[in-house]
Parts: structure tokens; C-alpha cells; sequence
């Protein structure tokens, strides 16, 4: 089965909608997705990329392009959603965690949904362990864990694999070294998967 | 019919593809389109928005996203093309003139094609000349009249109503104060304009 990985970071934004499409558009196309969460700020950071802050018309425009994909889909959510989020690296820490011990997926859907239909901030302690209680995981020994060393390390593991398959925002897809970037490609990369270009 | 604004700037990339596919999607929509050359620099360096330039994967991807796109609407290029362009506010002043003149449309678009199929750099006045002689303009008075007061005023002016309407970037299409940027967003502009949402 073609592969594809999924990289994501929670904390952005438009990777919202690719979580809530993902599941369906991926059992459709027979193909097999990789959820791969990364630190998109150290990468944007290093990479001098700022993509909203300090950006009045493009952040409107962003959340009012949600909107309408969302409706789009028939994706639920209350916009727009606190932004930024507070501990991006502890979130993602979590949901690492989660991918290795097979929750992950659900974490982190169960925590967009806190995010952007409840709107509870996704870095913080309330929406994380909100999170968790819906994935039915014990919150307190999770974070415990997502804050130690192992954990930080991990997560700056798959960031730096993220970066050497070109990645350099959220969420992107790579499926056998060919890279695409935003929601509005993952058809292209399900395309890719199957068939090895863009119809 | 319905009626969208184009909002793009000659030295924007990813408004080749627009051009290049808009003559065949308007046609085929019943939508008129009024084509509005701005300087899309002047916007970028006000919002602190710097698309490309010390980001060197982000310019990677987005000449491989442009390839992958061209191949996919049967667009030919040869790519990476010269960028960014020199004279910017020039290469839009003649546009402009033009779109006044009624040869504003195929100027573009001959523009287009000596830059990303012949590699002439966009603002040099060797693509600017060889664009206007096969638009059939006698380029000498065409440029002197892009360079006076006038053309340069009516440039600014066009520029300060893209700003108005929401624009922050090139390519962008709007609809009943509906704003979309993007190439990949022209669809959902066209949708918009039939019937008031994005389907």
C-alpha cells in the first residue's frame, strides 16, 4: 500500500482541516498515512519564517479561508480559534508519545476539536488534559512523561527529520521524497500516492 | 454575470498560473473578469511580508509546487524562471496602460510567456519591448508614457484599491467583498461568484 507521511504540528492552524479530513480521505484511497507531529515553530523560527504575527489582513483572511473550507467539508468549528497556542512543544510531545503507543491519532484530533470548537487554547494544561480524558489516557502520567528529557528529545528527533525531507511548514505531506505543503494539497499528495503525479 | 476582480502583479510566480488559466475557466463559468495589475511589492514590504527571499527551502518548494501545478493544467514552463524581477512597478505601469488600451490581457500574458517559457527576466526592458511587439505596440512610445506621472499615479492608485479591498498578496480574486488569494483558491472564487459558496 502506497505511503504517505503526514506532518503536522499542533499549533497550526490550517493542519486542522487536514486532521479532520485525513481518516476518510485516506481509508478512500487506499493509502497508508504516517501522523508524523513536529515543532513547526523551531522550523519557521530557524527558517525566518513568520507566517501571521504582526500580519492583520493575512491572519483575517486565514481564519475567514478556514471558515470557508470548513463549511466546505462539512467540518464543524467556531472561529477564529485562540491564536498562537502557548506550549506548542509540550503538546506535540504528547501527541509523539501518543503515536507510539497508538493513541496519538485520536489525541490529537479529540484536542483540535477542543481548540477550535470549544476554544480552549491547544497548548494549554486544561485542553491537553481535556484531551486526554476523551482518549480515555490518565492525564497527569502522560504529562509527567511528554515533559521529561526522552520526550523533549523526541520530538526534536522527528523535527529534525522533518527539516531534511524539506519540510518547512505545517502540515505537509511527503510521499516518496516529494514534498507538499498546506491542506489544499493533500488531494495532490493522495494523487502522487496512487499514481505518481498530480490529476 | 457575475463579476470577479483579479488583483495580480506581474513578478508574482504563482500569478502565471492564473494567467495562463483564467482565459478557458471564465469562459467556461459565465463569470467576467476585470484583470487589475498592482504593485504587489509596495503591499508586501507595508505588511512586513516577505514571501521567499532567505528561504531558500520555501523557494525550492515553490518552483517544484508550480512545476507539479503547470503539468497537472497542461501549462508549459520552463522553470525555475529569473526571480525576483527588476523593475517591478514598471512592468505593471505598462500592464495597466494597457488594460485601459484593451491590450492589457494578451500583454500579460505574452509577459508571462518570454519570463517562465524563455527565461527573459519580467522587468528588463529586452522582455518588456519583445512582450509589447507581439501584442503588436510599438514599444518606444509604450514605455516613455509607462514612465510619466500619470502611469506611475494610476499604478499607486490601483495598488491603495487592492490594499481596500484585503489584498496582501498576488494572485487574488474578489467577489462581492469576497477576497481569495491564491491560484489554488481560483475555483472557489469562480464557485463564489455562481452561487455564494465554496462547493
Amino acid at each position: 500500500m502506497p505511503e504517505i507521511d503526514f506532518w503536522y504540528s499542533i499549533g497550526s492552524t490550517y493542519s486542522f482541516l487536514s486532521i479532520m479530513r485525513l481518516p476518510d480521505l485516506a481509508s478512500e484511497s487506499d493509502v497508508s498515512v504516517r501522523w508524523r507531529p513536529f515543532n513547526v515553530r523551531t522550523v519557521m523560527t530557524e527558517q525566518n519564517n513568520i507566517p501571521f504575527a504582526g500580519k492583520p489582513a493575512k491572519s483575517a483572511y486565514m481564519w475567514r479561508d478556514i471558515e470557508r473550507r470548513a463549511a466546505k467539508y462539512g467540518i464543524h468549528a467556531n472561529l477564529p480559534a485562540p491564536y498562537p497556542i502557548s506550549d506548542l512543544a509540550l503538546a506535540n510531545q504528547v501527541a509523539l508519545l501518543g503515536m507510539g503507543a497508538g493513541w496519538g491519532e485520536l489525541f490529537t484530533r479529540n484536542l483540535y476539536r477542543i481548540w477550535f470548537e470549544d476554544g480552549v487554547e491547544a497548548g494549554s494544561e486544561t485542553a491537553l488534559s481535556e484531551a486526554l480524558h476523551r482518549t480515555e489516557q490518565d492525564p497527569l502520567p502522560v504529562l509527567t512523561r511528554a515533559r521529561e528529557p526522552e520526550a523533549v528529545r523526541a520530538l526534536e528527533e522527528e523535527t529534525r527529520a522533518a527539516v531534511a525531507a524539506g519540510v518547512f511548514g505545517a502540515p505537509s505531506f511527503v510521499v516518496n521524497g516529494e514534498l507538499f505543503w498546506g491542506d489544499d494539497r493533500l488531494e495532490d499528495a493522495l494523487s502522487w500516492a496512487k499514481v505518481g503525479h498530480v490529476v
